[in-house]
């Protein structure tokens, strides 16, 4: 994610950083050179009988336009919902630590490790990283078992469950308190299962595919469409509307599958220090890991 | 569902698995057809008087847009609603497994076996094919009354409750233990129900119909509207547009109905499999089916 | 509703079922009859000095058409909401029938005759018909005392909840159960609300009237904007446009207010009896009603 | 609020009553006079080298229907919300005095009492009417206490409340339903919170003033864009393309505030009738209220 | 905030108050140079062959218009979250309040405190200014603890949960009793973490740079391709699409964090301020403070 600097409107005109720009760069050259190809190339292609004019570009731009302000907000919409459920899920653990902290003080450093433990394990599921160090660093001897199993982060959450069994049986809460926190466990297996629904069926393919043809095709003939009325200005107006077009295609394309590295995808690494931070303060630790910081191309992983 | 391959922006363009295109091959076949059939009667039939401009044909085109834009919205949000229904469902048979585990462990692998069915069931029901296998498998002898039924999947949600109502009854489970654990059968109840909302209720169906309709006749006078100013380039600007405005009426009316088996539909197989591999886990089997993958054509069913 | 007959695209292209076609006809023809005036007097009124252009009714076709989009999610909106209110009905019908199968399975025939009295009488209501009949067969003597009521559906959902209180009064059940069973009380009530949310406030009413005021003023305006370009093309082009607007137009209107007979309206008596089967299955009844069916117009009522 | 009245619907199309017309017809003349100074100036004006032409004011008109779009789709959201609220309001009414039905039916007078002040007051309130002749109706000599308060509708709120604590105290209901209850309680804390929160924060100021101003200017400049074209014809158009513009945007403003007395406004009134008409009936009354009945001009206030 | 003052139309229209206009007043003026520039050049860069026509310059601000509507309607989506989340904390505040003087009056005051605590501290950590004196009010020598945490505002609803937790642990009151104020208390983490989220990650970034970047070179390049049309009229045209499209930019930068003191944001102090009074005088108290109102230019902070 990057972080938007707080700078003047007329710096982030001319600002590199955080612009989608980099992976578009090559097609826009290929924009430039088709538009040089339709200025030298227009004289002789119109004396074979060969034209194209606006106006059907128009009506198709337009149409392309309404089709990717669509795909744009179904590609949103999965960001967003990414963005909240790790904000429900900041949310479950502040509450289940809270709650033990009410009924059983005594096993709050425990389920604070689990609840580390499921987030950091969350995030390599998500990320499809390697969780062994981050589980061993929580979970200690425990986490070798864990490791072991397909459903790892599940099987996380399958232990505080089981913690909260235990404590049922033994007759140290009530059936009343048993449901209250399940009702909170509950509440990761949705973040849980929320998350991997958004990573496992991604916005059908063919939409993605469709107007990445649409998109390209149209930057493609787009020049030859303009030359006839702008000339020497074809360039710079094909390149512009080009940029336009190709910059929110290739956004939305970042946005469907928000659990990576790229630009614009959720800072997971920081959010599970965020909910690290929390939960060691409300167990009253005085040592916390430092609050994540941006790198100096304002980003956050 | 096809799954997304990883490949470059440029191969992609070309790619052919995933695309709608099988589906209106023929259509734009025949736009091709007119653009060339308008190309050689123009100069015969503007002798009649007749011709047609583009400047009507933007106007509609435009309009055209919008309302596709509006029925992709529809009937992408019910493709939406049918994958957090399915989603949803892996999370309760996740969340009933584990509170059964914590109150009653040996009951576990029965309750195992009655998701279980309860999934298939539901698979079989959407894409009416025969439940008899998969409800043998799970169910052994009481499968034959499951399948004398009209509602069977509600039948299997009713005998998850009827072990709940003889826990209750026999003592061993307090009332409010039964009652937090049918909230989570209510779950199933949500949807079972919420995928039989969208199995049996369409669009209205004159959306379809209107669009259908009016695309079509659309891209066949387009053609005729386009020549005038284009001439020779008439075929390919003419499939361009028909191209982007026919994928996506074919496409939206893919996503409507997503329960089948078509490019775009929701891979029910692969699911009905991964909840299965999850049960089994969680009750420490150790031989787990195979993980669901994609075949050579990217395709999950 | 009319169910979608699954034929060829092609087929379709000129069904007749289920469009809305039948209520604009007279205005289609209104239409052509306007576009065979332009034509005729075209020159006639040019020497007048009158002149219409396309250009101002492509900004205006273009403004109408992203209006008529936001009127169209409005009314689909409502009728998806009645559908999902529909779908919940039946869910808590099989919930409430499943709760007290499992709590006092003696009393569960007549709380499933009290469910689908309250199933009709919803209906009856929405459609402003006589319940009387089907009163008279759910609920035999009692019936008479709803009928003499106003809010005669809200009464039975009464009779439904004072055969709680008797049970919770009695001590057959305990104060848990009771709150259990009254949550889905609750939800009936929500499907009450609902509805008679729907159906007593429907969309401002000034949204309708001036976009159909601004959609027929248009189409009536329209040929003679045409006409100077397309000349003997005009009443092709002109009924093609205002069959797309005028259809949207209509069809909005339809969904708006979906609880009637009309085609696109919500088939309630299906419903009706497919809560009825469902009920009477889940208490093994043998003789069930017949599965509703569509009609050789594909629809149901 | 306007109740549609089933007219044909070409009656309809000069019906007056419901539409926003009133409001705009200053500026529909303001319009119409403009273009007739178009009209005769026309000539003078393009000698001093001054023209407008129609292109960039279709660009403009375009802008300004999909930013008006999204306004109305923000002002009708919240008159949706505010309509939702008082269907949630009733459904509560219902609920709760259903549930004092069951728990303490002798109660249940003095309750409904409460309620239906809670909903005239909360009416008063949000009209900024004066709150004591309904309240002295329902309360008696308490209302002399509410009336003091500043939020008087809370107070409601907490006298019922205060009688469930009460019953709760004095052992003659479990915690357990005086949890049920507090839930249904906390439904009326979600309406009146609702309520305030959409009477207090506007959609931001600058949005409206935005819009308005822009459709202002553009239906001002309309008339000399459209005149070189359309000669005589102008007045016609433009006053057409004005009452489209002008009228969407004064329904928005009207519907962004929707507890007032305006045609599109919630009937507040006959809403509280109506829960008194269910609460009065629920207990048995025999003299009920009429039910409220649209005026000869088909409004509901 | 701008609170709208209630006046004529005509008037509004020059109003200065509340416009987005001083931030792009600067902006206007260049594109006013430039268009004095375009007048006075045009001869002279045609003689070179360079020409700019309207055709693709309305092709890109229908397309930028309709990408507009999509950022405004996601940051109007977020101001309408944080509006949400704060008047659900208003709900919150008198439930609590509500329910703990129906349990244990005499903590109420206590518990007032606690939560005013809890909404001012909130306040200053969105706005990050200093919470120090605001808390020393409520929490006296509590505070000195709170403000060495870094999450405070969740170690004060630490010590809401910790007074329940004691009343538990003596037995005043049921477990029950517990289960319903913690899901009370559960509201306030929901509202804390929303705002958190709110608060911490923006629109993508990018979305807003790739607007902001196309709006200023469209509204730079807009007069060059005005003037061939339109000449003395240029500036007037193109500042009033220049007024509109910027100013939508620029508010919707406003409202995509919320928090601020931008005459756009929420008025958090005046929402403080009034949970304030609710809550005294749910506690009886007579001295209230002064409801908040706007300073003469309509604002609220």
């Amino acid at each position: 994610m990057i972080v938007r600097p707080h700078r003047h409107w007329f710096v982030r005109l001319f600002s590199w950083h955080g612009s989608v720009l980099p992976g578009i760069l090559f097609r826009l050259g290929l924009n430039l050179l088709m538009s040089i190809i339709a200025i030298f190339c227009l004289d002789w292609y119109e004396t074979l009988g060969v034209k194209l004019t606006l106006a059907p570009f128009s009506l198709l731009g337009v149409s392309i336009a309404i089709f990717l302000g669509f795909r744009n907000s179904v590609c949103y919409a999965r960001f967003s919902e990414a963005r909240q459920l790790w904000g429900s899920l900041l949310i479950t653990c502040r509450d289940i630590q809270r709650q033990v902290l009410a009924i059983s003080p005594a096993d709050a450093p425990r389920i604070a490790a689990l609840l580390m433990a499921f987030c950091y394990s969350l995030k390599h599921q998500l990320r499809r990283t390697d969780a062994r160090e981050d589980l061993n660093r929580f979970l200690g001897d425990e986490a070798e078992d864990i490791l072991r199993r397909r459903a790892r982060t599940n099987a996380i959450e399958l232990k505080i469950s089981q913690w909260l069994a235990d404590q049922r049986r033994s007759g140290a809460i009530s059936d009343i308190v048993y449901a209250q926190l399940d009702n909170s466990i509950h509440q990761l297996s949705l973040v849980l299962g929320g998350c991997e629904r958004l990573a496992s069926v991604p916005v059908p393919f063919a939409y993605g595919l469709l107007l990445h043809r649409t998109v390209y095709l149209f930057c493609t003939l787009l020049p030859f469409a303009l030359v006839p009325d702008l000339h020497y200005m074809t360039p710079l107006v094909s390149v512009f509307i080009a940029y336009s077009f190709l910059s929110l295609d290739t956004l939305a394309e970042e946005l469907e599958m928000p659990f990576g590295y790229a630009n614009n995808h959720l800072p997971m690494d920081a959010m599970c220090t965020n909910i690290e931070i929390n939960l060691l303060e409300m167990n009253n630790q005085r040592e916390l890991p430092e609050a994540p910081v941006p790198d100096r191309y304002y980003r956050l992983t």
